[in-house]
């Protein structure tokens, strides 16, 4: 049972930014060797999802530590406000369609999980429809792991404080000014609820466990995903296949 | 009037490889500035089409100059053997489907001009049904950069004896042994006739100018394509977006 409450939004004492930024580039070599097997090999494939609130880290994750991967085998996704035709279907539709084929690495910046988040907080559903979402998700999530797509799902734990720091500064850099967007500001005033609806998608759909990511430091939250999907790379025991004739 | 056997492909004789791959690393940072900016102001986008016979060093660019850009704006595509419902579709129709929206690269594996190509080589298609093809091609190309759409398109020039060279190593070194396919060889026996249908493609869709890229050096080639790419993203004139509020 994961409590957000209990979860530090902040790196060890003993972190230490320098020789960790070190670190994350020796992980991130490792990774772009291991993302080169998975090609290769072409028999499974990595879905990697990075859910969290405005302003956490989402975007520079993939800037900073996933761009270490060949773009030949790795796309990047994001899911804005939903078009109508995607409206107009289930809300795992327009997400079933980009999963990583066989040998690919898929990002999702922002997910499915959005679905039992912003739409839970503002009432868009009711508390039936939540349950049921939850629960395709589940279903979503094995069916593709039945198929051989490993899943990493990082929640990326970013303070209330800190938050706010973020989004001012965006107003203040005119090479920030493209991120600001006033309803952030809106959406910060529901934290609470916000925190209820993350807490409840945490735990109830963790057959595929959760990783939760200490975001208000930015160095070392890149270090823990590279880290995390690093070992996971690892743990798949990826080899290149024989030649064929 | 592009004439292939007068396109070197070799560096020219001053080349560094050393001082040069320093320069290459120079132009990726800028490339990832520019693309940056290219996706705060999403007026524009990008993209980049390489094109070459097997083995001319297209996949490494991708993962060694191109990679310099955020995942969040950039991907890559390649187009193999059409699937039977692409086959049941113009040629265009799948390659006009991940065209680049506003603020995004994309790059072409491989692209549109394959129809043109290989199926000349081997005449699945008539030269009537080829010139029309090609006519096609300009007209989508038009379409496109009518749109802001910046077209970078790349020839990646291999001579015969190189191509031999480097599809021998995929079978001798079990890192590259996923990359051999038999059926390369077959192809190279028709080098002629594909260099034909090269120039006629190069020659006859040059409304937007090819870049013809030496590959027989990887460090050249991938130099090239950096100063092409930084070049054509400075000339852009991109600019950050004002504070919306």
């Amino acid at each position: 049972m994961i409590k957000i409450k209990e979860q530090s939004t902040l790196p060890p004492s003993n972190w230490d930014s320098k020789t960790g930024k070190l670190e994350t580039e020796k992980l991130k070599k490792e990774i772009a060797d291991f993302q080169n097997i998975l090609m290769a090999g072409a028999e499974k494939s990595l879905l990697i999802i990075l859910q969290g609130m405005d302003a956490s880290g989402k975007d520079s994750t993939v800037k900073n530590v996933l761009s270490a991967m060949n773009p030949m085998g790795m796309r990047a996704f994001s899911f804005k406000k939903p078009s109508e035709e995607e409206m107009s279907h289930d809300f795992l539709w327009r997400i079933h369609k980009v999963t990583p084929p066989k040998g690919m690495v898929h990002i999702f910046n922002r997910s499915q999980y959005e679905d039992v988040l912003i739409q839970r907080v503002h009432r868009w559903i009711d508390e039936d429809t939540a349950q049921k979402r939850l629960e395709a998700i589940n279903n979503f999530e094995k069916l593709l792991s039945d198929n051989g797509t490993v899943i990493v799902k990082c929640f990326m734990n970013i303070s209330f404080d800190e938050q706010l720091k973020r989004l001012d500064a965006r107003t203040k850099n005119h090479e920030k000014y493209w991120k600001h967007n006033q309803n952030d500001y809106e959406e910060r005033k529901h934290w609470p609820a916000y925190m209820e609806a993350y807490e409840d998608a945490l735990n109830h759909c963790c057959a595929i466990p959760w990783n939760v990511i200490p975001c208000d430091d930015k160095r070392y939250k890149e270090y823990c995903v590279a880290k995390i999907v690093r070992d996971t790379l690892a743990d798949m025991k990826l080899t290149f296949p024989p030649l064929r004739h």
